[in-house]
């Protein structure tokens, strides 16, 4: 058994042109790694943008959402990079593998 | 305030040549679209594929994990498209979205 952990799930449609778009993103995902609680991230990008963050807690979601660089990141994310997006908070609440390989 | 609702987390890496994946794979959405207690649909793929469907309860996702071509789906999942896979199943806790044009 898990324990229980949270899914962020981030969809997003993008603006057109990079305006520091990909350097920031590579940024805040260093960034997130070093956070109390964080588990892991995957993200994928074609017409929607789909970024999955897993975290130990509500509070390491909340205290990642405050932390000073993310702040400004979600300022230009709303004036400059998205058109949209939408933030899930999720429970996991039941999970399952495959892995050719093992 | 919305209803609780579950998101489907499928992340995945496939397997080299399509192999009638992209054929299958529209199909299944199709499908999963006409399935009692669907909600929504949302995936990109790079190197990681992830897609996050959107259900209204346990017993939604459930009845889509049996339906019969949907099984037929997962079989050829295992033996010819994926070379790994997760699901997660999320209940949906908090969310909010940004949106330029609103």
């Amino acid at each position: 058994m898990h324990k229980p952990y949270y899914a962020v799930i981030f969809t997003s449609t993008r603006t057109t042109g990079d305006k520091g778009y990909g350097k920031m993103a590579e940024f805040m995902e260093l960034l997130a790694k070093k956070q109390p609680g964080f588990i892991g991230i995957e993200s994928a990008r074609e017409k929607t943008g789909i970024t999955v963050s897993y975290w130990e807690s509500l509070s390491a979601i909340h205290d990642w959402k405050q932390q000073a660089d993310h702040v400004l990141a979600q300022k230009k994310g709303i004036t400059d990079w998205y058109n949209s997006y939408t933030v899930r908070i999720c429970l996991v609440e039941r999970e399952y593998n495959f892995n050719k390989n093992t």
